[in-house]
């Protein structure tokens, strides 16, 4: 049954804390802006801009106050018109909690989550202190407690496929081949549907979350991806795994599991438009317009 | 006195009709939401997105009933607040004529124009049927009665400096002298404030509005600019006199002006990032995103 483009929730969520890099706001409001209007309900979550103030590290999470006031900001949003469908517009990795954590609850066991990602983003406070990278091991209910009390139905390992996923690290390995879940590089995905659309099949899920990190296209070919920051030294990104999909590539796979499930979760990630970004930067020097 | 930044409107016009291109609506958001947060009030002017319908011609004037609702809609905005100055994020050149009528009216002859931009905005129908050409002109009073129908002050032609003017046709060339209006071209400014300053001292006027097309800056150093629309054959601009400012040179031009007077007026306008402008193309065709 096809969604109704009125009951799909419109969620802009311009947060930066969860990646502790105050560029992703303005890439989440620049990527609201560009995206197509909404045809339903639209809501925005207030993020705060970076203020210079320090940003607490609590239980090993930075900035884990303020993101833990953005969930429960984006469920009241989700809850207040409870759509059959959300996109979400991010902001880092970690935008996608709350969406994630209502369709999990309103479809159960019938939802297939499709993490569209360079990167698996199951570590936990031990790894790193920035919860985008933790964000799908907490949706199946690991990690802080705390920052995921609000989930209600953890994603099982096996609703999970990783899509494009690159090079993970001894500990990221050990976690996807312990639970079982599935994983497809692009070397794997040829460039073609296929091998994803067999896995939904399988999966019996008959409704599809979509988690589409921008990181998990090729940096030589689009310039909005955090390996593109300027005045960084060369190679500072070199022990990072990179994208290696078209963002046609992407478009073609979403297409295809569409015409076989209904995809009722769609969240665009860690968009960075560093000319953009920069121009921000030197409007704020302006008068009338600057904050000096 | 310096201008309260509580009493200072944002206004934003994502409007297109004006320069005929679908493409400055998307501008037009994304400079809204990468620009430094307001701290006055906001308001943005409702402008609907191209629908392939025929943009009707009226009186030598493309989507001439579209701007009149426009104008109408922004000066009922700028009423609204009564706002001591006014930032105004397009959209095309044309979006800063509702504005500057109100700051006419508002501070009479204590007002000075500085027009940013490598052309002169002073065409009319007979000239050109895109509006944003014509605005310049129909703030002195001169081109469609009814579109410029809601100018309460006429702007005097000792009112304006052009700055950054670049080449003019004979048209605009014998416009700008039979009138009298002042011009500085880039070579003019030697990249220095000076000559601006002299004008603005000499004209006795203690408010500047500043009108900020980005095509006075020279596009070999920015993509944002009309010039560098992806998918036309080269040469295509080649009849069309281009920018030969840096950004830093109109900030310095600002902010040595915002010393010596009150700058209560800043229109930015006809950004064109390209980038995001394909992405959101791209975005279009993704289930859930698309319109389709």
């Amino acid at each position: 049954m096809p969604i109704d483009p009125r009951k799909v929730l419109r969620l802009n969520v311009p947060q930066w804390q969860g990646g502790d890099r105050p560029a992703y706001r303005i890439g989440g409001r620049v990527l609201a802006a560009l995206a197509p209007d909404a045809q339903g309900p639209e809501e925005t979550v207030p993020v705060p801009a970076e203020t210079g103030a320090e940003r607490p590290l609590e239980q090993g999470i930075l900035s884990r106050g303020a993101l833990l006031r953005q969930v429960d900001a984006a469920l009241s949003a989700i809850d207040r018109h409870a759509p059959e469908a959300i996109v979400t517009l991010g902001g880092d990795c970690h935008v996608d909690f709350a969406p994630i954590v209502y369709l999990s609850e309103k479809y159960g066991d019938d939802l297939a989550v499709l993490w569209v990602d360079a990167h698996p983003d199951i570590q936990g406070p031990a790894q790193t202190s920035s919860a985008h990278a933790h964000v799908l091991a907490m949706l199946m209910g690991e990690g802080d407690k705390g920052l995921s009390s609000a989930l209600r139905r953890p994603i099982k390992p096996q609703q999970i496929l990783y899509v494009g996923l690159t090079e993970t690290s001894p500990f990221e390995t050990g976690f996807i081949r312990d639970r079982g879940i599935a994983r497809l590089s692009p070397e794997d995905l040829e460039g073609s549907p296929v091998k994803v659309l067999e896995w939904v099949r399988a999966s019996g899920a008959r409704k599809v979350a979509v988690h589409f990190d921008v990181d998990v296209l090729d940096p030589s070919r689009y310039g909005f991806v955090l390996f593109h920051q300027p005045g960084l030294p060369p190679g500072a990104w070199d022990e990072v795994p990179k994208g290696r999909m078209t963002l046609d590539e992407v478009a073609r796979i979403l297409t295809a599991v569409d015409a076989e499930a209904d995809i009722v979760g769609l969240a665009i990630t860690e968009y960075l438009p560093w000319d953009a970004i920069g121009l921000s930067r030197s409007l704020s020097a302006l008068p009338l317009l600057g904050t000096k």
